[in-house]
């Protein structure tokens, strides 16, 4: 299984880095103490995040991963860890840049329109989201209470949400900074991420709906976004890079590359059944680009800048990334193996994301999370 | 002068944290190394944001400032230090809390719809900014370039903002933080608020008018956003505490108070001279009722949280808080005394906020930035 850094903790004792292996976990800073991690100290390691490791840069991860790959150690097992959030979130951006997923909510909510707003084909659309609430894979999802509004109603009434949902998200990690003013070309950005999670941006549709105009997604966002526990090189995925489609209209220059996507199989799984699958090669949009587009007004990349690309889903059906889209907002309930359906979720649901390579030796994990009744 | 905490640094020497007192800064890791700031270790203040210190609690803010009352000490000249941005900023939250301004906004942007989204009057609308690109006071703001496009044009075009605003608000940061699914009731929120900044919410209006549908800002206001290099308590706030009109219609349970502003006087300098007046009393919504909302679904509060108002906008033409609005979406250019005009910032153009108690008591100090070229 492909190298993974996270962060852990023995009972009783202080967190630190980690790696992967299999179903243990190397000590990255007892390594580090004894001289076997190259030139990178101790200290790197022996804190609760990723994060200097992250800042070291491309060369430092990559000498790291190679001294790995010649350690022969077995490490601690994980069943005596508890696994940590792995990276101090900078800031945390949502894209919008699937396809499909883009027509689908247009589909749903401005049925008489074009299903496409009329700037995505130009841009990635993005936004900012509560880099405080993002937590780690295994966390409770309390269900959040907020205001709603039925579209009939004359005045909001405030609950728990009706309409809580997950969303099957690919996040880029960014490990090198750039500085203010400098925008990060497309050629050269893949160069700032560190690596790459899953993530599960979990949403309160009804919430959404009423706050957003006109000023975007607020509270139906904020209550929590879960991330996995391990972070994946992206050097790990370079050889899962396809050509995609090409886009149509040709972006602006900044914007401009051959299109690619990462090839990295992705699954829902709700309750223990499989209910979605598909893959990030369903991106419209590259990591590259968003980064190009992120920056090209002279904002700044930060180590532990989180990146997500927004719902991933696929053209067919059970492909789609969000309950939104595999009920259709509602109406066409989805129906699990033991004869209950699911419009939106339920309280006690497990909601478990999981993605790797076909061939499985780029294995992302997963992030799990169940939700808590309000 | 009121107290107010900065972080400040010698030419050479590391940066910690100060208090303003009239032109010199008091050394506050010297003080506390001497013992003179009572339980508070130097650590705190030996460092480069006021994170440490506004963790600390307001029973520690309120000995600190007790101390430093008896201390009469001069300082070190400002005109001898650096300042530097005061604070780590954790998430980055802009609120839309005035009622002039969003109403300004409908009436030019939406002029055959009613002025107000329908949800504002029902909740604080907000969204999350970029926190890695908040600047100190002082620091050149480059014009950004990025994707603009004209009503009648069929594509978008990419260049230098030829839309380039100010926003004039007023900034909470908060210190005690709450803990992830425990929403902080209304009548508690501001003992989590360490204390107040200026903020300039610089704006790109093109870029983000083409930007922003459906998800809201993005680019055009990510590149910078300018605060004032010192924060002061907000206990001192508290005599300048005013009562405001009622809340029609009534909000829900959770966001209902005796509605109430700080009386605090604002004006807004473009090139050396006065543009605009107005008052914090104008917001609609407090920043209790702005923290109520953002916890209500159980999103936590992170010491170094940034919480800005939004635009504050007067009922008269010149009192209007952004360049928008006193020109009217550029419709109504403003006249400057050298005889020149403008609808949006050109090049070399200074922009300062300013704010006070009307008594001067309580001073915010300023912030200020010039546009420089793209």
């Amino acid at each position: 299984m492909s190298l993974a850094y996270g962060v852990f903790a023995r009972r009783g004792e202080a967190p630190r880095v980690g790696a992967r292996r299999g179903d243990r976990v190397l000590d990255l800073a007892a390594l580090a103490a004894a001289g076997r991690l190259g030139a990178l100290p101790e200290r790197v390691f022996a804190r609760a995040d990723l994060n200097a490791f992250m800042a070291a840069g491309r060369k430092a991860w990559r000498e790291c991963g190679e001294r790995l790959a010649d350690i022969d150690e077995g490490g601690i097992a994980l069943a005596e860890v508890e696994l940590l959030l792995p990276i101090a979130v900078a800031d945390y951006v949502d894209f919008f840049s699937s396809l499909e997923h883009a027509r689908n909510a247009g589909r749903m909510f401005r049925p008489d329109a074009e299903p496409l707003p009329p700037n995505w084909r130009h841009l990635p659309i993005g936004y900012h989201g509560r880099a405080g609430t993002v937590v780690v894979s295994g966390t409770p999802v309390t269900r959040p209470s907020g205001q709603a509004k039925e579209p009939d109603a004359a005045a909001p009434v405030f609950g728990p949400s009706r309409r809580l949902d997950f969303e099957l998200e690919l996040g880029f990690v960014i490990g090198a900074p750039s500085r203010l003013g400098e925008p990060v070309p497309a050629e050269r950005a893949t160069e700032h991420v560190f690596g790459v999670v899953l993530v599960n941006d979990w949403s309160a549709r009804d919430i959404q709906a009423w706050e957003s105009r006109p000023l975007g997604p607020f509270l139906g966002k904020s209550f929590a976004t879960s991330v996995g526990a391990w972070v994946v090189p992206l050097d790990a995925l370079e050889p899962y890079k396809v050509p995609a489609p090409p886009q149509e209209p040709e972006p602006l220059p900044y914007l401009r590359e051959e299109p690619w996507a990462y090839d990295v199989e992705l699954e829902i799984e709700l309750q223990g059944q499989v209910v979605s699958r598909t893959s990030a090669r369903n991106l419209y949009w590259s990591v590259a680009q968003q980064i190009a587009h992120l920056t090209i007004n002279g904002a700044s990349l930060r180590t532990g800048d989180l990146l997500a690309s927004g719902t991933v889903s696929g053209p067919e059906k059970r492909s789609r990334g969000s309950l939104l889209e595999l009920s259709w907002n509602g109406s066409d309930p989805l129906e699990l193996a033991d004869g209950s359906t699911r419009t939106f979720l339920l309280d006690g649901d497990e909601v478990v994301l999981r993605g790797a390579t076909a061939d499985g030796a780029v294995a992302l994990g997963e992030v799990r999370g169940r939700v808590l009744p309000a």
